[in-house]
C-alpha cells in the first residue's frame, strides 16, 4: 500500500534526525561537564556541523515532498502520525525562514558564549560575557525579523519566543498569570515576614564533604525511581538534565561543601525531569514524539519531585532516617519537622535556584520582566546589572553583592534560551494542579510517607509520561484532566502550605 | 587557479569526514567511561550510523571525482596533500570493497561486543562472549575475502590485518623480528630466573585509595607534560588514549587498591600516545595528516613514557620525593632504588599491560601466533582459553587461574582488532631505537633526573609528533634517522638494563 510505505520512509528519515540529535545531545552533555576547556573551538565547530546536519533534513526539499504527499491523508492518520506531522511542519517552516549560515553560526555562537559565561561567571567579570551575550542578543533579534509573521496580532517580537517554549503562550496570558501570583505572594511573603515563628537552618550549613554528597545523590535519585541503569548523574556549573532517548538520560548537580541541601533538591528536581523522559510510552520512544511535550509541562515534572514531593513535611519522614545513618554525626539531632521546616524557610534571597518555593515566582517574574525589555528595546545589555540588581531591591529588597551571584547566575541567556524562564512558573503551577487532581485518587502525603514513589509516578507516567510529545500543553491538560492550565491551584497550594509552615 | 579551488574543495570535503571522526570518537570514550549500560543498544545505532555517514563520504563518487581530478597533479604537489591524496585513495579503495550494510553492521557488532566482553570479563564468563567473538571473527573473515587482492605474494590472509596497523608489515616480517626478540630473550629470563638477585616489591601492596591514586594520576601526568587543558583523565575498564583533534586527547587508567603502581603506569603510557597527538604539526592539525602515522609508531611513543622513561632509576630519582611527600605513611622508608627495582622486577606473569619489559614481548608473542591460528583456521573460539593457557605455561611458565585473567583480559578482540598486538613489540623496538639516537645528542637519564621532560619531548616532537601521518612508519623513520626499524636496538636496550639490574 503507497500510504504505508510512505509513511516508513518518512520515518526513517525523521530516524536520521533522532540520531543526531541525540548524538548532539551527549555532546553537549561532555561539554558541560568533562571536556577540556582547550577544545572550546574544536566543541563549537561540531556543534554547529551537527546542528546544520539536522537543519538540512529538517528544512530540505525531500521533507517538503514527504509532507505535501502526506497533507491529503492527514484526517486518516493516527494521532501520533498526526503529531509527527505536525512537528516536522513546524520545524520545516521555522528551519526555512533561517538560512542555513545563521542556524550554524548561531549554534556556535552559543557553544562558545555558554563557555565565556561559565568562566566569567566564576570570576565574576560581566564586561567579559557583555560582547557574547550583545551577539547572541543580536542573533536572536535577526530571527524574530524573519519570523515577523508568527506576531500575533497585537502582540510584540518576544510573543514569539514564549510560544516557541510553551505553545499557546503570549506576554498576554503571562502578564494576566504572573499579576495573579503576584496578589497572592507578595500579601504572603510580607505575613511571613510579620510572622514569629522561628525556623531553625543553621544545621543545614554542617560541612558535608563532596563524596558524602555525591552518597546522597546516589541515595535519593535512587529511592525516587530514577533509573540510573538508563542514566548517569555529573557534575556541573548548573544542574541540567539531558536525554538521548529514553535509554540514557542523563542529569547533574553542583556540589556545595556548607550547603548539602542545595545539591539535594537539584538532583529531585532534575530527577523529575529525567523521569518524565524515562517513562515516555514504548511506542514513541525514539522518534519524533519520544520527548516531553513542551518546556512547562517538563517543568512541571520537576518541580513535582522537587517541591510536592521534597519539600513536604512526609518526605522527610521518610528519607530523614538515611540521612541521619549516613552522617549521624552531623544530623543525628534533628526531627524530619525540623528539617522540613529548614527546607521550606522562605525569605528573599539572590539565586533563583536556590529560592523557596514562596518568593520562587518572584526570580522568574524578574528574569521575565527583564526579556522583555530586552526585545522591545528598552533596556542595553552593558546595564543589565543595574537593572537586574534594582529589581532584586523592589521585589525582593535585596541586592546582590556580586554579578556572580547577580545577573550571571543562570546559564540560560549564554545559551539564547529567551522565552524559557517564565515557563518555570508554569511548571509550578502545572504541578500544583496535577496534586489537586491526584490527591482525589490517592493519599499522597501517606505514600510519600512510606516511600512509595512507585506509585505516585505510575500516576504521572499514565497521565503525562507516556504520551511524550503527542499532545500540545493545553491538548494534553484536557485529554488528562479535561480543563486547560488554572493559576488558582498554584496560588492556593502557596497559600496553603506556607499559611501553615509559618502558623499564620 | 583551478588547482587551487579543487585542493580547497577537497579540503573541505575531507573535513566533513574529520569532523565526524571526532565526533564518533567522543561519543566512543564517553560509552566506554560514563554512559549507563541499558543504552548500549541505541550507542551501537549512534556508532553505526556515525560509521556509515564517514564511509559514504569516503567512498562516494564525489571521492572519486575528487581523486581523479587531483591524479594527474600529484608530481607537483607538495608532500602533504600527497600523503592527503595517498591516505584517502586508501580509504576509498578498502571502503569500495566492502558494502556498507556490512560496515553498518560491523560498528554495531563491535559496539555491543565489547559491552559483553566487558560485562563478561567482569564476571569471568568466557562462554557469555563466545557468540560474539565468533561473530566478530566471522565478519572480519567476510571483509578479508572481500579484500583478498590486499594479500601479498606468498602471503596469507592475515597480512593484510598487519599491514592495516603497520604499512609494510608482514607475517614474514614479524615471524623473523618475534624469534630474533626470543634469542635474546629467552636466555635472559632464564638468567634473571638463577639470578640471585633480590628485588624487595612488598611495599608496592600497600593500600593506596583511589582518591590519592587520582591524585598520583594527575601529579606525573602534569609533570610528563601532559596538557590537561587540552585533556581529561577518565576511568574505563581497559586504559586507552581517544583524541579528537589535538585538543582534546583523552586518556584513561584503572585503579586498584592494593597496586598503585598499575595505575601510574598505565598514565605514563597513554601520556605518551597523548603527547604524540597533542604535539602534531599545527599546520596539519585537524586534517587527515593530523594524527598519529601508525600503531607501532604510536606505541613507540607510549612506551617511551612509560618504560624508557618510567622505568628508570633517574625517573625515581626524580619522583620518589613527591610520591613520598603525598604518602609518607606508605613510602617514606624506600629509597629511589627501591622503587627503581620494583617497578622492574622481571617474572613471568599473567596480564599483558602489566608485564614487566623483558617478558612483556611473549605475552606480544602469544597473542600474535593465536591470530595467526584463528585466520589460518587452525583454532575454534571455544578452543582459546585452552590454547591460551597452554601458550602461557609453555612460554612463561604459568596458567592463568581464570579467563578474566587469561584471553579476555584485553578489549581488542571484541573491537576486532586483529593485526594490532604485534605493533606493541614494535613500539618497544622504535622507542629503544629512538632512545639510542636521543642519547647522542644529550643526556637523557640526567635530564629525566632533573625532570626536564620539555627538552626530551620537544626532541619527539620534531623527530616524529609533527609530522603525525605525513609519512609511512618506514619513511618517517627514513626521513629523521636515515634507517628504518632496526629490532638489534631493543635486544641490546632490554640486555643492557636487566644485565645491570640483576647484576648478572
Amino acid at each position: 500500500m503507497q500510504l504505508e510505505k510512505l509513511i516508513t520512509d518518512f520515518k526513517a528519515y525523521l530516524d536520521r534526525i533522532i540520531t543526531l540529535s541525540q548524538i548532539s545531545s551527549i555532546l553537549s552533555f561532555d561539554s558541560e561537564t568533562i571536556a577540556p576547556d582547550g577544545s572550546l573551538q574544536a566543541r563549537a565547530k561540531r556543534a554547529g556541523f551537527l546542528e546544520v546536519e539536522m537543519y538540512n533534513l529538517q528544512t530540505s526539499d525531500t521533507m517538503n515532498d514527504f509532507l505535501d504527499a502526506l497533507k491529503p491523508h492527514l484526517p486518516t492518520l493516527d494521532k501520533q502520525m498526526q503529531a509527527t506531522y505536525r512537528l516536522a511542519k513546524k520545524s520545516y517552516d521555522e528551519g526555512t525562514k533561517i538560512p542555513k549560515e545563521k542556524v550554524q553560526a548561531y549554534a556556535e555562537l552559543t557553544e562558545e558564549s555558554t563557555a565565556v559565561w561559565a568562566k566569567a561567571r566564576k570570576e565574576n567579570d560581566f564586561k567579559a560575557f557583555v560582547p557574547y551575550l550583545k551577539r547572541v542578543i543580536a542573533m536572536k533579534r535577526e530571527f524574530l525579523d524573519l519570523r515577523a509573521d508568527e506576531i500575533p496580532a497585537g502582540g510584540q517580537p518576544y510573543d514569539v519566543f514564549l510560544n516557541d517554549f510553551e505553545e499557546g503562550m503570549t506576554i498576554k496570558k503571562y502578564d494576566d498569570f504572573f499579576e495573579k501570583l503576584k496578589a497572592v505572594v507578595v500579601p504572603l511573603i510580607k505575613q511571613v515576614a510579620a510572622s514569629k515563628k522561628k525556623i531553625e537552618t543553621d544545621f543545614l550549613k554542617a560541612k558535608v564533604d563532596v563524596a558524602d554528597q555525591r552518597k546522597i545523590s546516589d541515595m535519593v535519585s535512587d529511592k525516587i525511581g530514577y533509573d540510573i541503569n538508563r542514566g548517569y548523574i555529573g557534575e556541573a556549573a548548573h544542574p541540567f538534565c539531558n536525554n538521548s532517548g529514553k535509554t540514557d538520560v542523563r542529569i547533574t548537580t553542583r556540589y556545595r561543601e556548607f550547603d548539602f541541601m542545595s545539591s539535594l533538591y537539584s538532583i529531585l528536581h532534575e530527577c523529575g525531569h529525567a523521569i518524565y523522559e524515562q517513562n515516555i510510552g514504548d511506542d514513541i520512544a525514539e522518534t519524533a514524539l519520544g520527548g516531553g511535550t513542551s518546556s512547562g509541562i517538563h517543568e512541571s515534572q520537576s518541580r513535582f519531585y522537587e517541591n510536592v514531593i521534597g519539600r513536604s513535611l512526609a518526605y522527610w519522614e521518610y528519607i530523614a532516617g538515611d540521612l541521619k545513618a549516613l552522617l549521624p554525626k552531623e544530623f543525628a539531632n534533628y526531627t524530619p519537622q525540623q528539617f522540613f521546616e529548614a527546607a521550606n524557610e522562605s525569605k528573599p534571597s539572590l539565586i533563583r535556584v536556590e529560592a523557596d518555593e514562596l518568593t520562587y515566582g518572584l526570580h522568574v517574574i524578574i528574569r521575565y520582566e527583564i526579556e522583555k525589555m530586552i526585545f522591545a528595546g528598552e533596556v542595553e545589555v552593558d546595564d543589565l546589572p543595574m537593572l537586574w540588581n534594582k529589581k532584586y531591591q523592589e521585589y525582593l529588597g535585596v541586592t546582590p553583592p556580586s554579578d556572580e551571584d547577580g545577573v550571571m547566575q543562570d546559564i540560560h541567556w549564554s545559551l539564547g534560551l529567551f522565552g524559557y524562564f517564565p515557563t518555570y512558573a508554569l511548571g509550578s503551577a502545572y504541578a500544583a494542579q496535577l496534586l489537586y487532581y491526584m490527591g482525589k485518587e490517592m493519599d499522597v502525603d501517606a505514600l510519600i510517607r512510606k516511600g512509595e514513589f512507585a506509585t505516585i509516578t505510575k500516576w504521572l507516567e499514565e497521565k503525562i509520561h507516556i504520551h511524550g510529545s503527542t499532545y500540545t500543553p493545553n491538548e494534553l491538560m484536557e485529554v488528562s484532566f479535561g480543563e486547560q492550565l488554572d493559576g488558582n491551584y498554584y496560588a492556593k497550594y502557596l497559600k496553603d502550605k506556607f499559611t501553615a509552615l509559618y502558623q499564620l
